[in-house]
């Protein structure tokens, strides 16, 4: 992904497309701002006005309640008017094309768009759109396809960091359907980036995607090996499709080999932290005695993912609105 | 239910999913705080921004926009954040858990929940569950099953006090599918904690519930002479799908047996008032002649409606927030 | 439409309902305040908090979330609180009357409603209810079957003021299928009530209505007669539905016959704007080169259309809240 697109000229956050392509420095200052969202103990977020008077268009062309609301709750801790639109069941269905939506939302005076799509690369081509016709908008990818979920991999770095102080000694296991995860590519550009030295990934054959090892990145089959003292297990969602297709045999069959059981953690480091982005298919990639265990740090991820996103928000509100790439 | 869960240990209000083991005392105390959020005749609401900062959650697992209609506008006339969910169509639809759904919301920093729910206990189960993870966290009762409607109960009395004055001297028919409704249910068990010295039943025997009389009501068959000298008349709404099923003959033979004419109105006591939680099928269980007529306080329901919920979620957000059964 | 519904006694906007019977002094009120909400090179909506403690219930009883979304940014904008609601979805499939659903909002304590209906005349017949029922009350049309859109007219003709400057020596087409066409409706009312001498309607036999010539307007079925030497052109949507019954031959022949190229809009005067209420059919009825060129002012009125409801609405609370008709 070309830089410039979501870095402005003085190398400001522009747009949020991607975690790959987006400089260390850039990476640190969203966690660090994050921090300033969450109370003393970070149980807590903490509400703030910096976008009073903004308008945030949740522009969703795929439905995902929980991912939609954690960008509006981010947006009215910020204080911004948030408006909802399932654009399937709108004007998309009416024939008319994606950028005249965007052009006609632009000229309704939209600050920012977070722009859910099920293709890769939707995000980027409203991106380049709009740093044509009106390069005051900013765009938010909140999940594109298989490519990218950059939020949710920001937000797995805060909780990495949170929990383990720093990048720089670490090891970590990505579970599951790596083929078919945004959230896996995204995690992966991002710790490798923040200085992870060892990033693994663990799925069945079927579902390793090639190219692994010019990212930086261990393949492996088994878990018990993957997870082999690392500190973090990042476990990803099984699609309910893919359980029934091809690529698998069953969901008791994945839960036996793949899903992670209390014993089979044991074989990470004694303090690892398990992590997932939910929604969580219990008895199917976890067991519930982990995913409720004091080794899960599931739920902070939740809370940790709000302060994220208002640490973009704000950040994209400042860049200089006048920038042309 | 026991009493433990909605009350705190100070006696203060800690959800509301029941009127049922609601003590007296902290009903007239909902009743009192609503009449502050109306304006001098009580024909308008009054806003307070009471609840700025907090975030209401109003999660609906069963559709109901009216329902959820009224939430939401007492809730932003507290200045509260309001988000809708609509939880049949996202996560429950992927697999995940009652309890999940829950606990993300939470760690979103949700600080309400108004849930309905087709099944009863729905939210007790939800009360129970976040009195151990997150004590913080306030429940309110939107409808559950065929068990409860507390708000719907607490405006019924509000009305009831508002035109009657006192609850001490009252009659109070309700009329109608007893059998399948929580507004009967939570109505009876309101009207008898706050001293109504009788409350009868009217319906079809199909459409009688047992164990009436260990609730301190007396059913019966006839709507004449059930509702014979009331000072109150509770009109209930028919379901569209019992009308088709064996339970009852036709609308048109439900009306002339139940439906509230004007004709029959004049068995009641001459200054009788008549409710009805809406929506109302007319000339199917009401008259258009009673429904709009002199005697019909539906609308005031309504409005009332708002500013009791108002009062409600006011004494939720004071109840002590370290509160633990 | 009777004078009286949507003007006050003493000549203040009551309700927005239609452009029709609309008189020039009220619609050049509406544009000059639309003005004072833009800011100075009209290009950006200036918000201001007119409306704080109003709400406004969005009433759409035919979807339509471009045009919700005008209306819920443009009340937001005036820091008013929005509800919007499907009533399709709700009230309305449990066999409730379309005037107890707006008792039932109105005791909610709705200030204004935004109403989208599929029938003609139902703002109208909300808005003589709502005169006799609760006379604060404001009721705006947002489409109405094939009756009025009469804040698309509005905005159309701040759009051509704002351009040509002054209404008494233009000359406007509008093209397409006029018979089905609210918006071709409220802006033939609208133009003419402005003083534009000459307006122009472009149709396949099929699509032009009769009475055309009582409204003081041209039909014609030749686009390059009825463009010729005009000032500005309103391209008009062709409906999808329309396209493939009896009344059209196809989408291709129709663009070879009504499609707006820039070859057929030199026939035009030489600085004539082209205009469209969106969401546009490219290859259909316009052109993409034309939908993208320089003569179009297709975005300019999206923005102008949030200042012009601002303006409406703004205009509609202030009118004296106790007057009868």
């Amino acid at each position: 992904m070309p830089r410039s697109i979501q870095i402005g000229p003085q190398g400001e956050l522009r747009h949020l497309l991607s975690t790959e392509g987006l400089p260390k420095a850039l990476m640190l200052k969203i966690l660090d701002r994050a921090r300033g969202f969450l109370n003393e103990d970070q149980t807590e977020v903490v509400g703030r006005p910096l976008l009073a008077g903004k308008s945030i268009f949740n522009l969703f062309f795929e439905n995902s309640t929980r991912t939609r609301t954690t960008f509006e709750i981010a947006a009215k801790k910020l204080a911004a008017d948030v408006i909802n639109l399932h654009v399937a069941a709108s004007s998309a269905s009416k024939g008319e094309s994606l950028l005249d939506t965007i052009d006609n939302l632009v000229a309704m005076n939209a600050d920012m768009f977070v722009v859910r799509h099920g293709q890769s690369g939707a995000p980027h081509l409203i991106a380049r759109h709009v740093n044509q016709v009106a390069p005051r908008i900013r765009i938010m990818n909140a999940g594109d396809g298989r490519h990218a979920h950059p939020t949710q991999a920001l937000l797995d770095t805060y909780t990495i960091r949170h929990f383990k102080g720093d990048f720089h000694n670490l090891r970590v296991a990505i579970v599951g359907d790596v083929l078919h995860s945004r959230v896996a590519r995204s995690d992966i550009h991002a710790l490798t980036t923040l200085g992870v030295p060892e990033v693994r990934v663990v799925a069945p054959a079927t579902l390793l995607p090639s190219g692994l090892s010019e990212m930086g990145v261990k393949p492996t089959t088994s878990l018990i090996e993957g997870i082999r003292d690392v500190d973090v297990v990042i476990m990803l969602r099984l699609q309910n499709e893919r359980m029934r297709g091809a690529l698998l045999p069953s969901p008791q069959e994945y839960f036996k080999h793949y899903g992670l059981t209390e014993d089979k953690l044991k074989a990470a480091a004694p303090n690892a932290i398990v992590m997932h982005p939910g929604p969580m298919n219990r008895g199917v990639e976890i067991d519930s005695a982990v995913a409720d265990g004091g080794q899960s740090v599931i739920l902070s991820q939740v809370t940790f993912g709000i302060a994220v996103r208002m640490a973009v928000m704000s950040l994209l509100a400042e860049a200089d609105h006048g920038a042309h790439p």
